[in-house]
């Protein structure tokens, strides 16, 4: 099942997306929605990001490749941060390159959102806790994390975490899937998620014993090798074929209305 | 005006506190609310967060003698993270060690809550978007914290964020409060905000120039020297006259409930 967010008549609302239609729902999908009836078409529909999180949490560095681009260390635990929630940018949205960065890059992820409360889960539990996968592009301004060394102000300005287009629910196994990040139609980053260092189960779980993850909640699993800038007037695709395409656009602040 | 937010018959509510009763009110203070008629008494109220955060936002080494004992460099501009907003404790609440951190110290800080949304602000003008101060404990695993390097885990374990008792809104001068901290009546922490590398009206407008900020999210302002560890059994105080005293315990999770 697909499960889009979407605006309807000035209201965020969550639907299932059929076909060429979304069937929208009276709830979130965690809230023991009913269908309302009705169906939008999806071309023109103006989807949101899918998810309501009280938090965005990352992983940094859970592909061996990206972290030997990077000069790091692999780590022996998951390397946690959070993204700002007025980060979040829908589907088809544009990233506003800050003018306090000369490097901002792209991190085409597989993410995920919760679907239950969790706390202190088990790794063999913890997929039970996921409502569904989605794309998402874990935007950083590079110049600003390798000066500050913490990641808050490099990865959490407004619209540096675009996410979608939906969430798909059937994904028997999440490490094997592809991801592919296009900008303006040529390759840049590519990987498995067979390469990850920590499956997303034991991500779930192990950010499970220190912050209760509450149902609407976003978890990036780290980005493959590949990484690289963001122009102003880019177009970038982030493609997992199961689940689909995540676009968005990059501008200046001062192109911006 | 002191704002509080409480427990009433299973609901938060928040109130204005007047002498020794909490005056109920419709709405949270950033919703235009009404008095509601009814009041209780302060003694024995079930106070929660005076928050509603989107995001905690924190900002490290704001005060010199604080940098100097961590042995760091004076940041050129405010070093910024993230905590969970599952992290947040109530007044009175008690702190819980986690099993995978050996030394858990306290860090009293000057807190403020928003009270509209802030985007690009100025510094003259960013003090109007206050809606009024509190103390905070900015808990940190001082051992993750130095082997991460990144702050989210360290600094965002569930109960890793007391704050209270209630938000004070009449504070003409925020640079001009003396913040003390005690465990088990022994001083640990004492500082003046006058001391502050960044005043509390830079900090708000820089990291509204970063992400947005919305009425009921918590910015934390940085620790003043005299951190220190908490062990199980701890009774912690913070004071900033001018607001009052946020209380918390410290405990193992084995002696939870």
């Amino acid at each position: 099942m697909r499960l889009a967010r979407l605006l309807v008549a000035g209201q965020a609302r969550w639907g299932m997306v059929e076909d060429d239609r979304i069937k929208l729902l009276s709830a979130a999908p965690w809230q023991d929605p009913k269908p309302l009836g009705g169906s939008i078409p999806l071309e023109g529909a103006q989807l949101l990001p899918p998810a309501e999180p009280s938090k965005i949490v990352c992983v940094g560095l859970n592909y061996r490749a990206h972290a030997q681009e990077m000069g790091k260390e692999l780590p022996s635990e998951p390397l946690l941060f959070l993204k700002s929630p007025q980060a979040l940018l829908a589907p088809g949205g544009t990233v506003v390159l800050p003018p306090d960065s000369q490097q901002v890059e792209h991190e085409g992820e597989l993410a995920l959102v919760i679907g239950k409360p969790a706390k202190n889960v088990k790794a063999e539990e913890a997929l039970g806790y996921v409502l569904g996968y989605t794309c998402l592009d874990d935007v950083t301004a590079r110049d600003i994390q390798r000066r500050e060394k913490v990641y808050a102000r490099a990865k959490g300005y407004d619209t540096f975490c675009p996410v979608g287009p939906w969430l798909e629910t059937d994904i028997a196994d999440p490490q094997n899937l592809t991801l592919t990040l296009k900008v303006n139609g040529e390759g840049r980053q590519q990987g498995s998620t067979s390469d990850m260092i920590f499956s997303v189960a034991e991500v779930v779980a192990f950010i499970s014993r220190i912050m209760t993850l509450m149902p609407g909640d976003l978890i990036s699993t780290g980005t493959p090798p590949g990484v690289g800038p963001l122009r102003p007037g880019d177009r970038v695709e982030l493609t997992i074929p199961e689940i689909g395409t995540l676009h968005h656009g990059v501008a200046r602040p001062e192109d911006q209305g």
